[in-house]
């Protein structure tokens, strides 16, 4: 697909966000980029950084231009900004996100449009950190990460051809499949792990001396929490919009946590130990998975 | 205190004996170093690192000469040791460990010794990694960690002291505290998120298809379940010797699982953002906290 000439719009200057202009400012520069955001600093800070030709608060002003828009807000932002971005929109502009759930945005986009632009494809990339804002953003976020692209029914080849094209040029690759399929699969990976994070080290952050605690934790305790560092606002919008997800998982894995409860009570070694060799099993497979996929995130 | 002309002697070679054995011939070249294991092959490889002036598996070997007895074995293996190095410690050795879980070698060594000699001194480096076996070890592992070490109330001044020594040269840092104390931080900060880590992993690994779960993990849950890949041996003795403290710690984590699934139920945006908030406060001062520790791990 040629993306010469193209405008790209992103809404948000957040890490993805930014991370996207980053990238694309170097793999694709043939490509005009405009940034719309609340966020006036970020705003300034990406026209300094040469990144844009246009850094603006209004939708208005950037979107009749643009053939790609690229919604990089919370989840529970997407409506509003469809809502006041639909006057603007020319016919043939493609409408992407990158939010973490994806049922939740195509009902926000049916309540805007009803039926659904065959320009809209909702897409997720499976990259991020626990660090958030516009200056954590940089170009090889998306490198060798996954990005997965949910059509609708309505979704034309064309626009998944453009967006996918798009995301390649940030060296990411490009997974076809269900909304819904997303949402399970990312609640077991992602949503149930970080609520698991924010669980536990809330468990301390309520105790009194709790920083007395910290003195004596190492790097297994950094690396299980350092999800519980990610952004409140963006893990509450997912939780509120892939709850039932989340609950099914969260309920199996409790169930999961009273039998191993049970093994340790009746002292129950083989148990234990059974389960510790399956789990090793499967994450030194992912291991191999993880590094076959990347080098490193 | 004078450590040169010590001999000191390992039992276990695994991450943590070789390390050990390491780290001392680095930083102690007067002391004699010996080890003890049932395993030819890591025995063979110590001897041939030139790591140490014995490498046997006969404790009657090697303890006579031994001024510090040092072992390193899963928690529920240092009361056979201990039992059968008994004939041949004298008084003046000291004796130590590197175990996990405090309160239950004391119950070993009583149950051995009677009245615990002046020299015996339990110890725990929080140092270690998800990998394990000699293969692994290196000589830094326990730069600029915790060893914490509880003496009991027969343990004399001077076992302290030499004790603390030893782990000082290997770079760490000793804290002194009850092995009942030793036993509630280290529930929280470490058993806990191991058991809750296999439990996440395990609850994949029973389902068919887990493989193409992992092809759209990241870097968040790559992180989670990095202590998922533990030794199942030595996390097995871990939970059925400090059953008590880390079934009462799941308790609470239960709990609060619960008020978060609650949350997300009657979608109390705010109840979850303000649980995120202070987590992530929390997580960040630790951050803080671990990198003022220590440069990495």
């Amino acid at each position: 697909m040629k993306m010469n000439n193209y405008t790209i719009t992103v809404v948000g200057l957040g890490l993805i966000g930014g991370s996207i202009l980053r990238a694309l400012k170097v793999n694709a520069p043939g490509v005009r980029l405009q940034a719309v955001s609340r966020d006036k600093q970020a705003l300034q800070q990406a026209f300094n950084d040469n990144l844009v030709k246009l850094a603006t608060s209004s939708l208005e002003e950037a979107i009749p231009s643009t053939d790609v828009l690229i919604l990089c807000v919370p989840v529970l932002t997407v409506e509003e900004i469809l809502r006041l971005s639909k006057p603007w929109l020319r016919s043939t502009t493609l409408v992407t996100d990158v939010c973490s759930v994806k049922g939740e945005v195509i009902k926000a986009a049916k309540r805007v449009f009803g039926t659904l632009p065959s320009g809209f494809i909702p897409g997720h990339p499976i990259a991020g950190s626990e660090k958030s804002g516009y200056a954590a953003s940089i170009p090889e976020l998306f490198s060798q990460r996954r990005v997965i692209l949910t059509p609708t029914d309505t979704t034309s080849e064309e626009a998944i051809s453009a967006v996918s094209a798009m995301w390649e040029l940030t060296g990411a690759q490009v997974a076809l499949m269900s909304a819904d399929q997303h949402d399970q699969i990312l609640g077991a990976t992602s949503h149930l792990p970080h609520l698991l994070s924010y669980a536990m080290v809330d468990l301390f952050a309520k105790q009194a001396h709790h920083e007395e605690i910290f003195l004596y934790a190492a790097g297994g305790f950094r690396d299980f929490t350092r999800i519980a560092g990610s952004d409140p606002v963006m893990w509450r919008d997912i939780f509120l919009t892939n709850g039932e997800a989340t609950i099914r998982l969260l309920d199996n894995y409790v169930e999961e946590l009273h039998e191993l409860k049970a093994a340790i009570q009746r002292a129950d070694g083989d148990h234990l130990e059974a389960t510790f060799r399956r789990a090793k099993a499967a994450r030194d497979m992912f291991t191999e998975i993880f590094s076959r996929k990347s080098s490193d995130q």
